[in-house]
């Protein structure tokens, strides 16, 4: 079985055994979401960038990341859940589109901006600000 | 083959053909994962609260859920992949700690809060905040 | 004295007389103004939304969503002032700019989308997006 | 005159006139705020942390951060308004109790965790999680 559906169908069975699905309309758990995010994001904030892997993946700081990573994933699922939406097959074709959108012989060590600058890796064109368009 | 494990390896194939890894810190990524909420916030944020589902579950909105939700996703299972954990047995275990936390004898129909109060379905006690916490 | 400029001194002296400077680059500061928008979306997630207004005016919500608003400002304020950027003017020009762009002849009453299409208050055209480009 | 509250009137007056006001619910001033900080979030994703600033205070990028962080400044006043809540002085004095809270002599050059340990500046204790409660 798909574990994306795992996952809906247990967040389900706690919603309906508790009768909450009647608080959850979408933009709730949208905020709810966003809460889950901000917790994620506290984990994060003051860590150094270079050594923020190096940390994360070290208790005690692994398994509180897992868990917030778990609260995201878990709104995320219900309220595609909600909506009627599968996503998985979603998110791979999102992925194929990505790369189609950004061809490995145009961006190859490049991040491309929405500017039409380039950040990184590119000679003087630091300048430009960088927000490849939904890349995974 | 589990799906979020399909998702995390399309993302990863994604990143190397392009040489992108080296972008992708877990700072950067956590910020493009706020980038992405936004974008799914921007969908819902006017929709009259009541009429929310049914706008969402119609074109146009219904595909551009499905893309922002889907770039969430991707943000999320890459942050994972980098901390290397496992998303979907971790979001289970979490669903269980919740329902091990809110019992149904004692939350069915009401909204557990932080601050001890309850917001919904009790008598007398609407004004107190209600953040089920971390429940889906 | 303007306002802001003194909520930037305080923030200031603040993290100066702590040695605390050091820990904040702009992405540092900026996961730290999601972790508290996110604590803010947590006291209004599950509220009724109709009900919302008058649940959050009373104590002790009231109190509780003062002080995640000034947490929010605060970083916010804290991340201008790192880019010596100049927040009243700015905003205010920001509105000016937002009221030529939606002129009220043309949008009284209706909520512009970036769809093109009209969400609330416009016969039939229910179905359209609604994301106010960027208005107040 | 304040210029908080300058601002506060400026967004008031830009809604009455266009009748906007119905839209605005705290739920969904909120999401508006969160979709801005998304737009913020993804200026500064990909930079590079330790040139961030420099790139950050350099056109094009300044210009679009100092537009971003005025929108979200403009729906966090907006809230405020909507709860009658007087930022400035409720932004002050929570300066004033995170001063109290963190007294110089305990945290100076050391970032405080919620986890009890230390995250910089102190030996040895590199792995505990640094989530300063709430100082600017």
């Amino acid at each position: 079985m798909s574990d994306l559906h795992e996952i809906r169908d247990a967040a389900r069975a706690f919603r309906a055994e508790r009768d909450w699905e009647k608080f959850q309309d979408p933009k709730s758990v949208m905020l709810a979401l966003v809460g889950e995010v901000g917790e994620l994001a506290e984990l994060l904030q003051w860590l150094p960038a270079e050594k923020a892997r190096s940390l994360l993946v070290e208790e005690p700081l692994r398994g509180r990341v897992a868990d917030e990573l778990s609260d995201v994933l878990i709104y995320l699922v219900t309220l595609a859940d909600k909506l009627d939406i599968d996503l998985a097959p979603t998110a791979l074709a999102k992925i194929q589109r990505s790369a189609e959108k950004h061809p490995v012989a145009k961006v190859h060590g490049v991040a491309p901006t929405r500017t039409g600058g380039r950040l990184h890796g590119a000679k003087g064109t630091a300048q430009a600000q960088a927000t490849p368009g939904g890349c995974p």
